[in-house]
């Protein structure tokens, strides 16, 4: 890796990790420029405006979403394995990716709901290609019949999404010690309701 | 209304303006004081703090919700009724209230969550508040027959919030067009599973 590739690569892991913390609006471009031994128009050169690296740091965050959680999914057994691989993986991303606080995404979901621009237009990218990855593996778990047949998976890859993002709110906000054996339940309800006889990949310590 | 009491909800009102679009990170207190024709230090006389008037933010945000949420629904038939006219009020809420952008609370939650201090405690304290408030809704709803004896009514307070998040990831991030019909149908389906067996106060446009 050239040195500059190399830096800007550091300078976008420090802004996924202050952005996992603060938001997009919490990133500060003084101290990012310092930590990366940048000056400020040092810190443009590498990206040219506030927005591209906004941009840029949410792309940082979907490359490392995609080490973390979706390629080890990949050596789960196909179909339902996968899926329950993938939302094992993903409700921990955030600690096994080591950033410093939680999901970067749904921090800037809230952030650039009502905003235009190439920041929104990036994360509305990245959620709907994840969107499209989950949907892919309730595909393959239709097709191998362990989802029935009237499962719609864009469907269910939303309820994924929403099931998430309830365990977020449920864990961080509200600090409920029962948050995890609530989502694993609901997740088990709602795959058994799309038809599955049998959810692997359920966590050893939601024992019943 | 004295001139000060006036002047304080003033303030507090634009500052619910600007968190609904900007989030609290968006608050910018000068601004905000020229908007109420005061000094940043006669903004704080007024606060004492930037954490308090946060922390007053969210109880104005709260008191505007309880107006336009919580007291037109107890005009609906007790049960069921007000459940789904709380809900259906609830989404619109921030449009109804006359907010220039969404949910405060949302947008609140996600920059708080990796938080301490006032301002989250306060969020915390009001969240648990209103799942309150939606428990009893679903208390009074069982001991009228119309959901059955086994249903847990802080569980489906959580999933009518989860609901609720959900409608706002896909209305107002994705852009959706089917996010209110998804939404309403999602709302009967859960009902139903918590023994409804008829659903008042579904939209009208909700027809099927």
């Amino acid at each position: 890796m050239s040195k500059g590739a190399a830096t800007r690569i550091a300078i976008l892991d420090a802004a996924v990790a202050v952005s996992c913390r603060r938001g997009l609006n919490g990133l500060n471009l003084d101290p990012l420029a310092r930590q990366a031994g940048l000056s400020k128009s040092g810190l443009y050169a590498h990206f040219g405006s506030r927005a591209a690296l906004e941009q840029a740091a949410l792309e940082r965050a979907a490359e490392r979403f995609r080490e973390t959680v979706l390629a080890p999914a990949k050596q789960e057994p196909a179909g339902i394995g996968q899926i329950a691989g993938v939302f094992r993986r993903w409700l921990d991303w955030p600690e096994l990716a080591g950033l410093p606080g939680s999901c970067p995404f749904f921090a800037a979901a809230f952030e650039l709901d009502d905003e235009s621009g190439p920041a929104r237009d990036q994360l509305v990218r990245l959620v709907r290609e994840f969107l499209a990855v989950l949907s892919a593996l309730v595909g393959h778990a239709i097709r191998r019949g362990q989802l029935s047949l009237s499962t719609d998976p864009q469907t269910l890859a939303l309820e994924l999404l929403t099931l998430r993002l309830s365990y977020h709110w449920q864990a961080r906000l509200l600090r409920e010690p029962g948050a995890r054996e609530r989502t694993w339940d609901a997740l088990e309800r709602l795959l058994v309701a799309s038809g599955a006889r049998h959810v692997p990949g359920i966590e050893p310590s939601f024992g019943r």
